[in-house]
């Protein structure tokens, strides 16, 4: 963390920073410039609110120069986190195939669609039961009852099954019945939630992208699940919210090389929510796999017509095989260069 | 809502849909343009989900052309909502001023700080308990003992108490010690805690616009929490992520004038958050009021150098008294019009 | 395009309307809902100004059912442009790749790199010679000397080339020079630009999409070229500016299929500016060619420490050729399936 | 500036650094961290492109510690500027008001509205003459003759006119005949126009902020009109693109303070392109001249319905009338305080 002073700080602003710093605990060094002196601090300084000096009359800004997290850093831990979800293997090369409908409806779709997609090659059944509608007159959601049908359907498939988790209410419900736990894009910064799942759930976790979150503030929310002691956590990228309104959201692609980079932990992508039309689906997923995805979330509906939730971004089951049969041929290709 | 035909649509099409809409209680009328035809319903569309027409393969695109929400709807209920705070009236012409420090640190600041903003005129006090930061590692705030300063304070100066909800865990907690329920920005959508705070707090809300949300996504979020039995919402509007990173968020001061065409509900301006730095406070703090804000909320620290959060975004008492006066007089003026 | 009317719209205020519209040349057709009455306009828009009837105070609003633009759009023009760039075909399954320097910097370095890229598979030299710079103190280009040299570099390699024309001054000199006149971003929406570029620039244009806009925007920037009399636009993604400030610009890969459906003209993309960071270049570009480009513009440069513009997003010669090498690999299979 | 190394960086990429550093005639300071190394540059680095250095791949980023500009920078020219636009002052506590028609469309149209608006107080008269349209098939203005309808305009009222240069084919006819040049929202970066409208016009120029711009880029094309010879240069802010739909564009009132702590320019404030409706000019104008705008530039129309452009945020002279006496008094005791 570098604090720049203002042109006209003088000696005695500079002594009393300084001695600010060294009460925290860290060193400091001083660049005197031309315009501008820079004070540079020297130690860990992950756990410092750049704000604290801000507010000094003799500070200009303070910028950190490095990144505000550890546990999820690449720097400190450079192998890659693989994820195991009920045995379904996420990272370190593994990819996943996560696919199922928005939204569990009744036990007939649920078990249609999941005897299809796992047919298809798909390692992960995920379904809504609790979802978040930005209209209180829509559906939402079956609730504990679609976790019970997802349940049925694991047991016929044996698909390990993600869904999301809402509210902290249901902890104790997710730990028993679900594999994967999903929390949604716009929960992403509810951090009384993110601690709960750190501290309390016993799964992994799947954490998607807020809609118009940075990287930085994304893997923070991974930071605080993992420094409530949940290391199991997976990035979903479903796309973000830019000025283009014919897509519902803009996939941004860029974050798979830039977020592995980052950090240790496995990324997948959600192209269905991302461009909400199911006819982006194919050549996003294509696209995600060989820009180096650890993996796919897809809807799938048995009849996207009578779909209670998002029906124009869902694809139908046959679709969804041929899309798995070029994916599996595309990922060959990719294993053997 | 008006459902767009592809050009290729055809006569079935046309038929198969309006049958469709007739099953959802809905009539229709069709207009057969040169190039496209369209299908107007007509009815209460509230409740309808566009995207159940839009996954027919012979639909190009489906458009609301009235509001997705009543209750908070100017349209439905044209007198302006006055919310009572435990004695303060909001709205209706009846201006708040809510002040005091970002996050509540220890007796004596809380004390301090309230005793100088009533003094200056402040009428709602405002304080930090439970407190969203970006990082797990920043002071989270001191919860339950924060409610408790706040509420001495409250007992000494009389100034009823504001501050954020971020866990529906502390329901009971808050109706029994909160005047004003805050909800915070990253929480607009956190539909769980929407819902139970409509349903079980029985104080008034205050409800934050999401960093990047838009109008309607704000209004939806309030109808949420009346739609579940809490009529007493009041708007604030503190600033929303741009390109711009020198200010913290941009503040939207065209809220103010379309927020009152569009809804009934009191809006008032937080310009600390918006902004970021405290000398943007004064000037913004006087255009919202000449624009006809309901209310400003301000963070007023005693030794801002010393605060635990947000310290660059804080008046000293002796500025915030300035700024009363001066908003006092600003007051007078626009009610002599 | 449809008038939405206000609740309280009387029957004289739709005789109004429907009369203004009539003297426009089109027919209406009006639609009563229970809340809200729309009047259709039956005929060509595409000529007609939204705001014309906004105006009116009886109106709420007016909405678009159809696209604006009529040359650029695929229903009118369902087949494929492939575009000529002096031999090098480019759209209907034709896919070109443009190579070379951000800015042209001297002989031996524009004749090594155009050497090296030809060599490794490109069909079109890029190479700036008027750069467009944010701060009037960094290297603005070598103007005119540039032109020149780029020109022996194609003497000697058969490269097209291609580069920026910032100044509608320089078009008799593109014109007898450059085989590909790239408009860039920041010049998107200089309309008298793109007029000039229309009606007197005889060779195809490459139109890079400005830094915020919509499809819609960047489509009827391409129609301003084709109404003025050049049909030859090929359309360049280039990132978009979103939150993330981690990469230059977010790239926007479904512009592909989503163009490709709106459009009938080629689309490239161009991964070097995107993300701003050379590393980035090998995933983005094969992630591209999977999801269906036309093309990739990618920055080379025989010694990136040295660049005087845009170093960090430059592949050097060796880098450029392992990529390209994978690129046949994938296009090859691509053309398989 | 400082550059940041990467955590293995050695001493000697430390030393090849600051040689690098030394041969632009900087000098350097390095500061060792416990994991990172930082170099400080010392000396003018305006000229220094910062992705000079981030191309070595010792180093992890570079970051700019003081602004890019000089000429504009009020750190270097502590007092306001004083923009003389053919009598009428604007800036140091001398305010402005623009107004006239979005487009002049016929003699009695501009003469009407001019004479309306000097009787209501304005003193600069606002047309345009040649109007970016984002469609092809829009009205684009009338081009000269529209000058020589203001220049009537001007003759009768004496009001200095004010229009929309969009081509540098026109500086002379500019230079001739108009008292004020604007620069718009569309050509903010178009470098080119920035550099003739510096080097060759000599009337004073409004810039208005580019549609998704920074401060800072703002003011760096400030600059470039500056460094190439015209130092006359006032900003007008007149919304940027959020996510916000129902306003045309969000006005960004905060720019107001922070230009004027930034830059000693003269900054005025157009709320009728900002929401696009008339009704939020009134409260929106209030706002901005309470927060310390040197002027405003408001649209007015003598028939809204029938304009050629942008009727619906056009204001009639009757309400124009009302809004400047309101204004002039709240001018009055703004100048009391």
């Amino acid at each position: 963390m570098i604090i720049v002073l203002k042109q006209q700080a003088k000696k005695d602003d500079i002594t009393r920073i300084t001695e600010e710093v060294k009460k925290l605990g860290l060193k400091t060094s001083v660049v005197t410039g031309s315009e501008q002196t820079i004070i540079g601090l020297i130690g860990d300084t992950t756990i410092i609110d750049p704000k604290k000096f801000e507010v000094d009359e003799a500070v200009d800004h303070v910028m950190r120069v490095s990144e505000p997290y550890k546990l999820a850093n690449r720097e400190f831990h450079p192998l890659d986190t693989i994820v195991d979800v009920n045995g379904v293997k996420i990272g370190g090369g593994n990819i996943c195939y996560i696919a199922g409908p928005c939204s569990v409806e009744n036990k007939d779709q649920i078990l249609e669609v999941a005897r299809a997609v796992k047919k298809s090659g798909a390692n992960i059944l995920r379904g809504g039961a609790f979802k978040p509608r930005t209209s209180p007159y829509a559906f939402q959601g079956m609730g504990e009852d679609a976790l019970n049908l997802l349940l049925e359907a694991k047991k016929e498939t044996g698909l390990p099954i993600c869904t999301e988790l809402m509210d902290a209410e249901y902890i104790p419900l997710f730990n028993e019945k679900v594999d994967l736990v999903q929390i949604g894009a716009r929960n992403m910064q509810n951090y009384s939630l993110l601690k709960k799942v750190g501290s309390e759930i016993k799964k992994p976790v799947l954490l998607k992208r807020g809609l118009s979150s940075t990287y930085e503030e994304w893997i923070m929310a991974a930071e605080y699940i993992m420094a409530n002691g949940n290391p199991n956590v997976i990035l979903c990228e479903r796309g973000i919210r830019t000025f283009e309104t014919y897509t519902r959201n803009t996939l941004d692609l860029q974050a798979i090389p830039v977020l592995k980079r980052l950090t240790h932990l496995p990324i997948i992508i959600d192209p269905s929510h991302a461009g909400g039309k199911w006819w982006l689906v194919e050549s996003m997923s294509k696209a995600s796999l060989v820009a180096g995805a650890d993996g796919l979330m897809i809807e799938v509906h048995n009849d996207p017509e009578k779909a209670l939730s998002d029906g124009p971004q869902s694809l139908r089951p046959d679709k969804y095989d041929i899309l798995m049969q070029d994916l599996k041929k595309l990922e060959s290709i990719i294993h053997h260069e």
